[in-house]
């Protein structure tokens, strides 16, 4: 058995590798997603595996072990994916054995299967923005909004669902959320959330070019990047919404750190990567004056993997 | 040395002892909270130990430990309290080396002391309604709203103020709170804070017989007592004060169970116990809506020692 670990960050959109040895990242590779069922997204990851290690040197039997973080509801101990709304082929609830399906790709090795959100954070734990921090909450911000936490020294998973800080409520009776229920910290701070909110009050009559500038860069849904943009044209509805995402943040993760009185908080995700140090700043200024313990506020952290922090978790997640 | 502990919850108004060997409670003893300073208060201490220990066979020399939850700023590594508004004597910032005092009057036996609301739910995680759960939180309902944590099955401190459930925010801009930020649980849920309001309401206008229960009673503060008093005359301020608390608790758990996935949640404290089962009962019913993963609800526990939890807990931080 050898030393690399191969890390896999499955998205709806795109699949991101990482080969790992002595805990250093020494190949990666991304290609896109396929849309057209499980069998090919397997394929895809056994692709994306397998050109991340040919920038190595390293022999293909060299691999420990694979770790792969993907979304939607993931039976770790099976190894199977169902439930995942963006994954093409995986969104049923009929569990697909993904695990078996891409180590029967890769010669046989063993394949270790989580939630994304969850490898991601365990990636900047263990390897990046969040190391030497025993209590760490990682946010994030994407289409919707996920977390995990780390408590003690160790992941904390609680009864299985811990860590889903974008369900936590900041405005009762608020804005509705992707699962209905109102006032959560997503329905602000989601993308998901904030591209209908946005299309409400567009139609509604207000002005806004976050759907011509969707339009114009050839996207369906409003991306990070459709946001930056806007923001950067100076609209005026994208920085609302901003702004709102940032209020709710502050608000949520002041919560969370008056009952957790954590060391450390870390923003990644899509979006959080995107609006980066300065979104970061802001929402540690807005917590600020809400915070209970003011002299022990937590560090507020950017990640230092960005995009690659799902591959870099999945590695560890390997045993890398 | 001995295989006894002894166990002490200081309060306010009442100190309140309870000796323990084999993991039962073999005596106990209550008494006022002298107001007349730190060295009365710690030799009633002294005197509540040494009466929980006469209603047992055992000889003082038995005594392998003492433990106390006291209120205010804790130093558990000096054994010194501080800052604790309601403690004749330990108002002040400066440290007063309680165990000490203590440990003196007990013919040296080693002082252990910690938050008071830790050591009550240290009690009912260890002998109580929390054993045998892994992730747990204490709510302690009465003059403000503490609480406590178990998670990963260890108690969790974070930084070290880990636990300030009261300080959550459940309605950003609401109610002020003891310390005089807005809209946290402590505000709605506090029996400190419902006076405040009651009475600012009473001034105004309103009509309730809270305030005539209280002086009937002869009690300077809105006791828990008081309210259920009131409750049971029908009194409607009374009732809409605890339809708040009830509001506020379930927005509040709904939150950190969101968030922590926890297995229980035990309510105690003076109101917490006084209005006991059909009180949580109602919170579980009004939180349950506002869960996000519905089929792993919390189980909602009353205390099973009352304001024993306290005594018990601490014999448990003595090592019993």
């Amino acid at each position: 058995m050898g030393d690399i670990t191969v890390g896999i960050d499955v998205g709806g959109t795109k699949i991101q590798a990482a080969a790992a040895r002595d805990q250093e990242i020494i190949g990666t590779f991304r290609l896109a997603t396929p849309q057209s069922g499980a069998r090919d997204v397997a394929a895809a990851i056994v692709a994306a595996a397998t050109a991340a290690l040919a920038e190595t040197e390293a022999h293909p039997s060299e691999v420990r072990g694979v770790g792969i973080g993907a979304p939607g509801t993931i039976d770790t101990g099976a190894g199977t994916v169902s439930s995942s709304p963006n994954l093409p082929g995986f969104q049923a609830s009929a569990p697909v054995p993904l695990g078996t399906m891409v180590s029967e790709g890769l010669g046989g090795a063993p394949v270790t299967i989580d939630n994304d959100v969850r490898v991601a954070i365990l990636g900047e734990w263990k390897r990046g923005a969040g190391r030497s921090y025993r209590n760490l909450l990682g946010v994030w911000v994407g289409t919707g909004v996920g977390g995990g936490l780390i408590l003690n020294g160790e992941p904390y998973h609680g009864q299985g669902a811990a860590g889903e800080i974008g369900h936590i409520i900041v405005k009762p009776g608020g804005r509705v959320c992707s699962d209905g229920r109102k006032g959560h910290l997503e329905a602000y701070a989601g993308r998901g959330r904030m591209e209908v909110y946005a299309r409400e009050l567009h139609e509604g009559g207000r002005k806004t070019d976050l759907f011509k500038i969707m339009e114009k860069k050839g996207r369906t849904r409003m991306s990070s990047g459709v946001i930056a943009d806007a923001l950067e044209e100076g609209d005026k509805l994208a920085a609302e919404l901003i702004e709102g995402a940032a209020w709710a943040l502050s608000v949520g993760l002041a919560t969370v750190q008056n009952l957790l009185s954590l060391e450390a908080i870390v923003i990644g995700g899509g979006l959080g990567d995107r609006l980066g140090a300065p979104f970061v700043e802001r929402i540690a200024r807005e917590m600020e004056p809400l915070l209970f313990v003011g002299d022990e506020p937590p560090k507020m952290l950017t990640t230092e993997h960005g995009d690659l922090s799902g591959a870099v978790g999945g590695a560890v997640l390997a045993g890398g």
